[in-house]
């Protein structure tokens, strides 16, 4: 008697031909896994569907899953927002929350990422969030994990329900995207929300303006054209900060804080030349006095705080098409089998 | 259009003239928020309310908000105690707890404790417990916050939540303050304990003694009077010790732990000479063999686990003010508005 | 009036005659605690019953307690598997979880385990699941403490649901243990899962073989037979593969990873020499590439994401059983009593 797991990819290729040794198989006829890597693999369509989703649950909308499910949110970086915002969605569609603490974890003793991943499946996990600094971290899981995964940021790469919430906020306040001026200012090259927004927002048919200072230039984001700070926050019906990740980042300029701020930042003086109506965005934590003024981050027209509350609502929705895509899946299904 | 968030003060003095620019204001007639920072602030009658609450809790009470409520602790210092208490006492209210680790937050990149509140606040956050190093922190956030905060401890400040689970044990064991003699004994100038339990028992008609090593006298503090440990011991109802909070502190007193017992700790000679009928108290952790003898933190006359039961009831007391205030201001009331 | 804890025995014999000071005495007529520290000291019918229950819960079974039951999961050494199947199984049953963090407790503070658990007892949990590094840590708690403890793992001593789970993949293969060889390989002396499962599984009738580097023969334990590996691993129906706890043993021994894979591992040659039908078992997580082939871990004969599967089930029976135990022992028989 031996026992088959059906529904996994191998994550080695099978070099064995004796008796005793296959692979598993994936399953035939399954739908890909339902993860969420990257904005730049979803569809518009789908999207605006996610959109739609959190806008309901906005309004109050209730969705749980009909049986127990299970969640774990793996932060290997720091982080308040996102990882808060995921626990409360999490816990407002009734989720069962497994904790992890990568620093009290058996990565501590040189686990994988992929080993760690499969151990939560194993033990009934139905879904897992990951934050990682390593860019596309993902794609060692990609096909080789049973559960779907939702990207909480990579490295310098993606941050697909950061970059939902702005799109829920914007589309919030302006009711769509096509022809809007989306100026993105500061550290471009370094930040998983520029690469993420820039390409999206393009895709609907917004504008994208990038600016900051040259060190930080991305030549490999095709999806903006470069302006001057003032020329930027001037043209800009969305004028979205980005923080500065790493603040020796800065020090190798050889800029102040008090310089960058007067310089790159979203000063009062820069703020009173915005147009009517434009809005300010900034994924936070917020250095006050540097990219943006202390006096602006609760300014009539920040939308700081309310893109807080917006993450919640998006994560929701990203949660329950995970969730949906896991009961499909056959969560049963998955199970091992007696096959001789 | 534009969105106006409608009840938080700015912390800011509002600075901009111009047409885009202006901060929220306070909703007119809403009750202040119902935080808890030291028990001074309480009105006695209020403080009887509480601890009437506490004793219903105990004898098995049940209450649970409406609508689902979410909580979040956090702890900036080591806690056992208080903090597993405060998480005992929000599931027992049926509360969401939404964790959040000061080690792995956002903080570690410089945010500040009002961001992070406002953070919280933003997601969905109902209310907030604090432990913190710094005396006073929560003067940061008192009228800029739109959530309760429940101090659990500011540096050398206040420990309300501490001082209530002592007047309840005490309340329990002798049914009145007045004309009570209690014996605070220790690290009177570091200790929240003191501070905050000194002003509430005289305030309540109890007769404070203060004892302990000449260095850590707090002239500051006007609610008690210094006598020697040992006629501080055989006067006393109550014998209330302090734990040594720093040892270095003791180590600049050039003197070693027996020597400290022997000096100003409950020796099991001493506690022979305790009233019949008299208590020891003490906030724990223990420092076996320091401030007391280890035989006697589990003796008959020791309520050091019964403080700690209590603690549960008097803090399921706070957090269901906390949230009927939370409540009873709107949350939904709160939100942001369209104004223009 | 005087209030007497019934039901704790002393942790330090009463010395004091006086009329203040007496000790608790413990509850007569009460059934022992329902810890579980060690497989060694449950016996054999007991063993079969937690496995049967493991397996209804396998097969979808629910148990719930009749009123909320707490349990706090104190892990003073890393892990993932071991703690997450924990918190996964403690949610399956409904139990709420108190979330404790060794780093951020009293524990830095100095305070013994002896008062951590005391202190866990008084605010009202149930249950304590712990991990430490010390051997025995739980001899100071057997008979001091008034709720049940569920030994994760103690230094180089017991691991009581990893055998069971061991156990259990066991008798889901083979249906029986009477007659199977086991071969336990690699770090015999540092490994509690060696000497846990060596004794059970002599005691069930099965044949146990040890094998590995001789620097790690443990002459202490009596329950196998030492062969070279390439024997073991052709005589055995289970091949139970060990972790190289401390990598600086491997290094004492002047081996480099692949020079111990070479010579002790379960090379891709030497799994071909296995017998049909034997399986691979590891305890995880697994240093690839050392103990085991990469490819191995996920290849048709090897139980190692069955065995976490497993885990979940077993711990939920050991829970239910401790959880029962608290309940017949009368968590309100507990609770302070007026004696005076």
């Amino acid at each position: 008697m031996h026992l088959l797991r059906l529904c996994h990819a191998p994550i080695v290729t099978p070099c064995l031909a004796g008796k005793v040794f296959f692979f598993a198989k994936k399953r035939k006829g399954a739908r890909p896994m339902t993860h969420l890597f990257a904005l730049s693999e979803l569809p518009l369509d789908e999207i605006h569907r996610l959109l739609d989703e959190a806008e309901a649950f906005r309004s109050g909308r209730i969705w749980r899953p009909a049986a127990p499910m299970y969640v774990a949110n793996l932060f290997f970086e720091p982080s308040t927002r996102t990882k808060c915002s995921f626990e409360m969605a999490e816990r407002k569609l009734g989720l069962h929350v497994i904790p992890f603490d990568p620093e009290r974890s058996s990565v501590q003793k040189g686990e994988t990422l992929y080993d760690t991943v499969r151990t939560l499946e194993a033990i009934g996990v139905d879904a897992v969030v990951i934050r990682h600094h390593e860019d596309a971290y993902f794609e060692a899981l990609r096909h080789a994990v049973g559960i779907p995964i939702i990207n909480a940021g990579d490295g310098c790469g993606h941050h697909p329900t950061q970059s939902l919430l702005d799109l829920l906020t914007i589309r919030q306040e302006f009711g769509a995207f096509t022809g809007l001026t989306v100026a993105i200012i500061g550290d471009i090259r370094h930040s998983r929300v520029a690469r993420s927004n820039a390409e999206v927002l393009t895709r609907l048919g917004a504008n994208v303006l990038f600016s900051g200072p040259e060190e930080w230039k991305d030549e490999t984001n095709p999806y903006g054209t470069y302006v001057e700070v003032d020329e930027a926050i001037a043209r800009a019906d969305v004028v979205m900060l980005l923080r500065i990740q790493h603040e020796r980042h800065a020090e190798t300029m050889g800029l102040t804080k008090e310089e960058y701020h007067a310089r790159y930042g979203l000063t009062l003086e820069r703020a009173r030349r915005m147009k009517s109506g434009a809005i300010i965005l900034h994924p936070a934590p917020v250095n006050r006095g540097v990219e943006i003024a202390s006096e602006l981050v609760e300014a009539k027209a920040s939308r700081i705080f309310k893109q807080m509350e917006n993450g919640v609502y998006v994560r929701m929705a990203v949660l329950k098409r995970a969730m949906e895509g896991r009961m499909e899946h056959g969560r049963m299904a998955e199970k091992w089998h007696v096959v001789q």
